[in-house]
């Protein structure tokens, strides 16, 4: 998906909340600032956003010498998803339809998005689940749950901390033993590594790997040839989150995109407002509730 | 007041809505958004970023040809205020206190800034004023009382189109031969010029002038001389809006600021959260509801 003019604001914002993450240094700040202004002024509009995302953070990496600026934020939200993880899962069990109980608190689990929202609350994570429980996904699109009755191997491509607890009760759902799950190569923003799918046990249930990549996306140029390997011979992709959208829109793999549209842009382009649960097949067809399956607004 | 950091992905973002607003052209878009980042990237940060605001806006009208690139957006906003006009007065003069009803009309008027949201919508406007029509502020601050009743010559610096036809219902209350209506010498964003001051009928019932400058705020230095004169010989002035308030904020006269903090930087230093309504003297003494006085949180 290429980016728009309405990413450069968005992407000038994310800097500044990048560089006080990394830094208490109002100076550093400043230079940080500055540097991703001189970026978005000469970046290319062909590419996706999270190509600029990952050449700005790992220079932010470099210049700070924080090798994981969002460490203690990623701790925060691993811990209150954890916390949060015996009641949803009683409440899946106990839901008329589980698959569609735990697609949307897979989802709800997105709003965990520290690119979007730098100043994310643990709040504001209660309030996405709250919503989702009191007004939960009725029916889930019937392509999505033929495709989960075929699959004979999926590949579940992570996106945020926090997130992936949510995305574990969603992958019990789904016979572990064919489910392999895929990681960020190394730390960007606060997206998952394997560090924290062993913080939420997501080992002890699927087979875990990375992507090689630190990327805040899928950008399959820049990922491990043993995770591309995984990525073609998969016959199920599940990406969570709008970074992997925004990187494997255009694909043509049998992929299933679940994220909560947080973006104006992406939110036009899949054309719901924003603050839509989206579950989406590959070219963005966009299975609403309103259209033939079940993406649900909120 | 000086500008923050936070002010420059705001202005970046502005930037766009100004250019969308003024040219149809996604070409003069991205002339227009990379020459404000370079702007920024330059930026002096001593300075209030309505200054800022000038300088690009000027340079927007100079290279599009448009003289008033938001007049379709104020005219719909003039036309919007009129219709709620009697409604709202009929309110005032049936409230306990009308004079606090009519302050927080005016304050709720503020939302209409397309500074800070180029995509306002007339629904967003309808539902500021049904906020403050639902719980109405129960008193204002005795100082902002006792000044009222003691002045003399009251310059009452107008902000935006739509807002000063709430304004008029404020004027009214304020024994208006007393008055002085000063809006800016042409047109910036979407704020009020002396057309505007004519279509909503002020100049019937007090004396309007312009402040002979196009900063979106109140730039002493660049204002007219006459302006500046009434400036100083007025005992009372009430500045509506941020854009005022940035400008006039260390100027060391009786002035009360008026304004729906929108914005996380101007609201952060008068110490409220955003969607605040406050009424603060000079030098940003805050009287809030949790204060000495009265200003409202909604």
């Amino acid at each position: 998906m290429k980016a728009s003019l309405d990413c450069i604001p968005c992407l000038v914002r994310q800097a500044l909340d990048a560089a006080r993450m990394a830094s208490p240094d109002p100076l550093v700040h400043k230079r940080v600032l500055c540097e991703m202004l001189r970026w978005t002024g000469e970046m290319d509009m062909d590419e996706p956003p999270p190509i600029l995302g990952q050449r700005f953070h790992r220079w932010l990496r470099e210049i700070t010498g924080i090798e994981d600026p969002y460490r203690s934020a990623k701790d925060r939200f691993n811990r209150l998803a954890l916390s949060l993880l015996p009641d949803l899962r009683a409440t899946i069990k106990a839901a008329q339809d589980p698959l569609a109980m735990a697609v949307c608190i897979a989802i709800a689990g997105n709003v965990i998005d520290m690119g979007t929202n730098g100043n994310l609350t643990e709040s504001e994570v209660r309030k996405s689940i709250d919503e989702v429980l009191a007004e939960p996904l009725t029916g889930i699109e019937n392509g999505f749950r033929q495709a989960i009755a075929e699959a004979q191997d999926i590949l579940y491509l992570a996106d945020n901390t926090g997130e992936i607890a949510f995305d574990r009760l969603l992958i019990e759902q789904l016979s572990p033993p064919r489910v392999t799950l895929a990681l960020r190569g190394s730390p960007v923003i606060n997206d998952a590594t394997l560090t924290d799918a062993r913080y939420v046990g997501l080992h002890e249930i699927v087979k875990v790997i990375d992507n090689g990549s630190d990327a805040p996306g899928t950008v399959l140029e820049d990922c491990s040839p043993e995770f591309v390997r995984r990525f073609t011979e998969a016959d199920l992709i599940l990406a969570k989150g709008q970074g992997n959208f925004e990187t494997l829109n255009d694909e043509p793999r049998n992929i299933f995109s679940l994220f909560k549209a947080k973006c104006p842009v992406i939110a036009a382009h899949v054309g719901v407002p924003v603050g839509t649960y989206v579950l989406a097949q590959p070219n963005a067809r966009l299975l609403s509730s309103e259209g033939p399956g079940g993406s649900k607004r909120c």
